[in-house]
């Protein structure tokens, strides 16, 4: 029932002030950021769940979740965030063994959010046409261990869809409206169109261009999350708050 | 590519106003609430995405989402919203094969939505001391084609749980804090617990008895929607919004 | 200290749900919504802050607030909420002694406001091209006693502004930005500006018209407020909240 | 109509960004935050509206308003902010001429606008038990040119209340629970009682004392304002936003 830490095996390093740092267990010394310099096979016996010290400092050693996977990435670019992840989701119904096309690719945090929503038997395919944020994204997934998931095509959406029958399209890009009609093309019937902008006008823009074609369901939400600080001394809503991260245009296609 | 309709097939209509009614293609003539009365036979042959009349009204025929099973279903009880599932999945790394238990069932949206992400692999364990609560959430389970994925228990979750190594507990309880130290004990290292409470006193009651067992990362968040209006006269938030849900509380487990 | 309820004094009624009946103690038996048939004269020589029956119905008699004259008066269209007539009245620093103009009237809410806000020695003048719009607000004005403090203006803002030298300048009229340079030249230097609009494409035409005059501080903000609900049960949000009031834009005249 | 700035004026100088900086005109030359060492008297007659330079800066010249008094003054301690003194004053229905009572002073940032709302024949009395938070909110008040209607009390009010017959009293103190029965005791029949207090908890007791005197129309709000960014690429909320700041308890005294 207690799994032990073995080599090759990704973990999650979690400190006091809930950091994560996602390390691989091989036999190389070398120096991680927010940890300090050491060999991760030291690691290697430990129980997952138990605390351990490297150098000075405590970390909580744990298998990756999705959460640390997300939290834990590179960011390049402004990343969509896990709550804004959690409504695609949900809101285009994603599942296992779905497939899924999203554009652009940015860090890859909407990526990996995906990846892990169509495992064991789907697939992300995911366009972009910045080849460095391809590549950087790609990274992520590989610690991730999500990359078997998804297949990248250096391509300006706006410029085509070759895909057919897809379960799901999701726009993260500054021009959705350019690209509403190719998405429409490329999903299947009941299939689900969304894109995220931080921007009013953008909004507009696309929600004109969806009424164009055929999509039923057309809705913009704003998520808003408050944290709630609860202590000893009593419990408020957080001084520190994201007043905005972007609106989600969420539609459905029929013939 | 494009799909027909077939006998026992699961289908959902949507109405103008986006209502949604999830029917089966049975050979039995029926009153539908908000259809009328008809054989869902004569749908068949129909095209997955098409538009078809029932009576004087008409409706687009597709394959039931996610979102259709959430919205389609016949509450008993307050219900979980599919935003607070957004997050708990998100929150809680609930991936497909995983192993979850949730307590209570109530009318089966959140287990809906659980069973949805753990497919095709994974396991929900369901908890609920009211009997008709379990019968009229598998009714949902069954609807939604989920019920394969759902296994229920007739216990209140507060004497105790027999399941070890899950990846995840969620409550949506009126007395959590009752049952902490059992979701502790229940879950694998690293595996996340999850409360769902209206009342700021419920959140704070059960912060205090998390912070007694071992567990780290807690937090308590809560999610606020905003529906935005785009028409042809602009842009706005809807007027209309639901003030409050719940709280959400996460932590997770370590040794 | 106590004082006594006079002939000719206008009071509230309070009832248990907190809705409010104001009405003027005159010898004339009469219907009176949500109260009853009566003659309000037997109120007379009742103790301000008394509990009184009336029929089988109870009341506080009180005399009438601000507040009291802004919910118990009659509604003839959409109404500036307290809400954000109390951000109106500081970001604009109205204050006893000023003269502020605004347009339109609607059903005199913001009026009522304003005029409480300039008392005793200032004046709002207020412009209307619906003559029975200011018919219906001057009704509402002398019921709160503040009628004295108003002078009305047959007139469609657009059009022009005559005086000069004003203290504040706001706007709750469909086309803000039509008015935006009169406004500018009937402010004094220092003065503030300030619209009232629901929809964002209203706020950024007037933005950019006000961007083109002399203004600084230029900010647009938007007030939500959730009422808590506190009981024997413990505490949380509301669940019923208003979504969207309007977008107040506010700028500062310089030369 | 324009008029000039003259020796001993009290003025604002308000930069690019809009930062504010309260001066009086005297002829002493010195070092001022923000602007750097001149002669205030350099800017003797100046046009009230115009823009003028000192040193390599540049700066309107205005009559302070209220909003200059309160983003202007120098914080001591956590200050009541604008948006919840403007809810304050318009919820408790404070007008000119009335007597009101605030406890504490804090650094006199409520004391500012409540002593703008009573002028010009009101009365601010205003408790605190720490003498450097009185003598600092005096410097404010004497700045912002409205010490003359206020009266401080070196006392913990707590202890007791000596006037009677108030409008309105306002506390801003850690325990307000404490204090609620002198509250209804000083406050005349319909008069307004308000607390302003972070926690949750804090309102929880609070409102349960208040619901053991006599008062009515008890309601807890909370005020969330976002600030939406226009700009030429388009509109969006502000990302930075202040997450909570704190709850206002409002009743009202009957017999």
């Amino acid at each position: 029932m207690s799994e032990k830490v073995k080599l090759n095996d990704t973990v999650v390093l979690i400190d006091n002030s809930n950091k994560r740092y996602l390390l691989i267990i091989q036999d190389k010394t070398d120096k991680f950021k927010g940890i300090g310099v050491f060999n991760p096979t030291v690691l290697a016996g430990k129980q997952y769940g138990e605390e351990c010290e490297i150098g000075s400092k405590k970390f909580w050693i744990l298998k990756p979740s999705l959460q640390d996977k997300l939290l834990g990435m590179k960011r390049h670019a402004q990343i969509i965030l896990p709550r804004d992840a959690a409504h695609i989701i949900l809101n285009c119904s994603i599942s296992s063994g779905q497939i899924v096309l999203e554009a652009g690719i940015g860090s890859g945090s909407l990526t990996i959010a995906l990846a892990n929503a169509v495992a064991p038997d789907g697939k992300v395919i995911s366009y972009d046409n910045r080849k460095e944020f391809i590549d950087h994204a790609m990274k992520n997934l590989k610690i991730a261990n999500l990359d078997g998931y998804v297949t990248t095509k250096f391509k300006d959406v706006t410029k085509g869809i070759n895909e057919t029958d897809l379960d799901a399209v999701i726009f993260d890009i500054p021009n959705p409206w350019d690209a509403v009609s190719h998405a429409w093309y490329a999903l299947k019937a009941g299939g689900y169109f969304c894109t995220y902008s931080p921007l009013i006008s953008q909004v507009e823009k696309t929600v004109k261009e969806i009424k164009k074609n055929k999509f039923i369901d057309v809705k913009t939400f704003e998520n808003i999350q408050r944290e709630m600080i609860v202590s000893d001394y009593g419990t408020r809503p957080s001084f520190e708050m994201l007043g905005h991260t972007g609106y989600l245009t969420f539609a459905r296609k029929v013939l």
